[in-house]
């Protein structure tokens, strides 16, 4: 039996030129989308509700029973919303049986695209969630496409390290005819080792760590931290059992 | 003062995000385009008219004295052409000043969009000619987009294997804000030693060495062997003197 096809995609704009109609997306969006998912729902958050806009974000919140509205722009929480985008304000104690409303910008367009477009299944990654999303990949048996988000369409090196971890663990179980994917995945090797370090090269690192979020960035790249499988079902991303 | 910026577009779809309009672009297609027209011109064409159907390069090649209408699909002469897309199809002998009619895909199809966003220059990049296309860029002091033609939207390893080759040479005379320039740097420095074995991880190398054209690939990523700066201007590329 022949395996199934891996493809990386390194920006939303080059989303069309592949098939996902037969293949699980994983959505990534390292800094920081992606790693707050993972960490809210390892915490026991019930579901969170990826959207992409302010007024949906308070609309849904209102709306919603024990439900937290979140949203930064600028490093700054969005005027109108409660909490901001970081990891580190989903502890269990506060996010445990909450719906987390969350506004992103990148992460939420690609999620929104790839449904869509008719993806089979989309999932979220990030390093906090590595390891579950390559077992989820491998156990699954189907196409994959690892879906960076990018920033305003612009290709990211955070994002890029991700798909390349994850390339590293499962090439096996693929056929990869792919040079983002083979880029990803050397990027990754070079890297793995002073991913802290490195990661303070990328644009995204420059403009975040300009508003003090150096400790959160480097939480995003820690693998396995909050290592949950985020699966998006009827509207909204729930931990798989 | 402050230097001019350089980015590196990895396809034609990301042209849109930025601004080309006071920016020279480098179209970049290393297997094969790029090489052909530098070793056309190195070689003493007197121009080459890049199109994108196959009817135009007919019609302009009938239109043209001392022309050679040019252009392959999957490794052969299209009925109706005269050659293929060869760099070694052009010697001195054979094209010196003669108009070479060059149909291509991808290329072609970047540099029209950058013609049409407005770009300040647009001129033509690959190993062959990378010295040629450094030297000018340093010497313009302007703002530089390298733009990698990438196949059918696809990016693909050669063309950004040449845009990092572009950046280790002349990244102290520019502002580089740009994860895609410090990606192509990365993976250029990491293989400029073995780069013909490591282009035949390819995608592109498998899709060509199928035809045989395993020197031509080779030769494609040979540094300075046609060290020319093709310039287009008024619908054709001509050598810079």
């Amino acid at each position: 039996m022949s395996k199934p096809t891996l493809f990386t995609l390194f920006s939303p704009r080059l989303l069309d030129i592949y098939d996902v109609s037969n293949s699980i997306v994983v959505i990534i969006d390292v800094f920081r989308a992606t790693s707050t998912i993972a960490t809210a729902l390892h915490n026991g958050a019930l579901k969170i509700i990826p959207v992409d806009s302010v007024e949906k974000c308070i609309a849904i919140g209102n709306a919603t029973p024990k439900s937290i509205t979140a949203g930064e722009r600028d490093g700054k929480i969005i005027e109108g919303l409660a909490h901001g985008n970081s990891p580190a304000e989903y502890p269990r104690s506060f996010i445990e049986g909450k719906t987390l409303v969350l506004t992103t910008t990148n992460g939420t367009k690609l999620l929104h695209m790839a449904l869509k477009n008719g993806a089979d299944e989309v999932i979220t990654g990030s390093f906090p969630n590595l390891s579950a999303v390559c077992n989820h990949l491998i156990a699954q048996k189907k196409n994959v496409i690892l879906g960076c988000s990018a920033w305003k369409d612009r290709i990211n090196l955070e994002d890029t390290l991700f798909a390349g971890a994850v390339i590293h663990r499962i090439k096996e179980h693929f056929t990869i005819h792919c040079d983002s994917s083979l880029m990803a995945e050397q990027m990754y090797q070079l890297h793995k080792e002073d991913m802290k370090s490195f990661i303070r090269l990328t644009t995204h690192w420059h403009r975040l760590a300009a508003y003090g979020l150096e400790k959160d960035l480097e939480y995003c790249v820690t693998a396995d931290a909050a290592n949950v499988l985020p699966v998006y079902k009827s509207g909204a991303l729930i931990a798989q059992a």
